[in-house]
């Protein structure tokens, strides 16, 4: 008996798998949706992903995404912002969600990851030199520490401190607490012992 | 302030969260992923996903998935395989499933969807007719309906077995009952009382 299942079908279940959280079954069930999808979204999706590397690149001097044509990016380059402050995030992503709080004009650094030993990730792996190569030339004022609220991020964040210890800077990091919108009773207890630490006046 | 995305990321986003499963977070996981990934990783993805339109096409007569110049295809095609058996199914992913038990060697027939009233898909939106010319044509001796065990794939069933009533034929279905490595505890009453119901000696 031959294979039922013709090869590209099997190709773009493999190239789906290989994407993070993208088991084989997902795998499968986006390939026979494209299958049966009006062609022009199989098309579209694909010259998405093309155009993805083609028109982006990383902003020289915040590493964040950036049009091709583009660099230094809009927010570096935005004089509406606030160029003294300078928050500093693991990836492109935590900048997405920074942006959609509507709550900060500062700018931003990407480090493009946190410190991590254990996968073998140093500070030279990092987009850290650059950072404090910026703090000197743009005048940066304030620091605010926004790398993940894990191992590696704390990891991350005290090294930075470290390496700016001396510095007429003011250092700030996000907040610890409960999240809005969460249980208490489903808390973790560092969330919930962070929370009680960090408790302020009512 | 201006936005911080650029278009083709947010282009891209956009086009994963079109896909059955992928809401907004994930489609902006894929998309950060396939921005650090090596480039290969996204040009393969694309053209992957271009070669599975362009490279495939439904078999004229069982209406599964078959290389663009393999029609009809392999598996109708294949004289090891019994001509006289044709297993109905609503999807060419039902074909994957059942080619992986390694126990059926008849044919197949991709019905593209189940009867549902309420949304709209009526006997002539399924390959029905096509089914019932093959029973003639082929000299089709047994039928194998193994539409989902749903509401819709059940009725789909029910109207299958009206239109070949009076044929010269084995219509069978698949056996319900409990699945496989299943915990009796976690069972439905349904699927508890068809496995009662269809209970065999031991």
């Amino acid at each position: 008996m031959k294979s039922s299942v013709p090869r590209p079908v099997t190709q773009l279940i493999e190239a789906f798998s290989r994407l993070p959280g993208v088991g084989p079954k997902s795998a499968s069930r986006l390939t026979y949706h494209l299958l049966r999808s009006p062609e022009q979204e199989a098309t579209s999706l694909a010259e998405a992903i093309q155009a993805l590397r083609r028109e982006t690149r990383f902003c020289s001097n915040c590493f964040n995404i950036t049009g091709v044509d583009q660099d230094p990016c809009m927010v570096c380059l935005d004089p509406a912002r606030n160029a003294r402050a300078v928050c500093v995030v693991e990836e492109p992503l935590d900048v997405v969600a920074l942006e959609r709080t509507g709550q900060y004009d500062g700018r931003y650094h990407v480090l493009h990851g946190a410190l991590s030993p254990v996968e073998g990730v140093g500070p030279e792996d990092l987009h850290i030199a650059e950072l404090l190569v910026r703090i000197e030339r743009e005048g940066i004022e304030e620091i605010i520490l926004a790398t993940n609220p894990t191992l590696e991020g704390e990891a991350t964040a005290m090294y930075l401190k470290q390496q700016m210890a001396g510095k007429p800077l003011r250092i700030t990091r996000l907040a610890r607490g409960l999240p809005s919108g969460g249980d208490l009773e489903y808390a973790d207890a560092n969330t919930l012992s962070q929370a009680l630490q960090g408790r302020v006046e009512f």
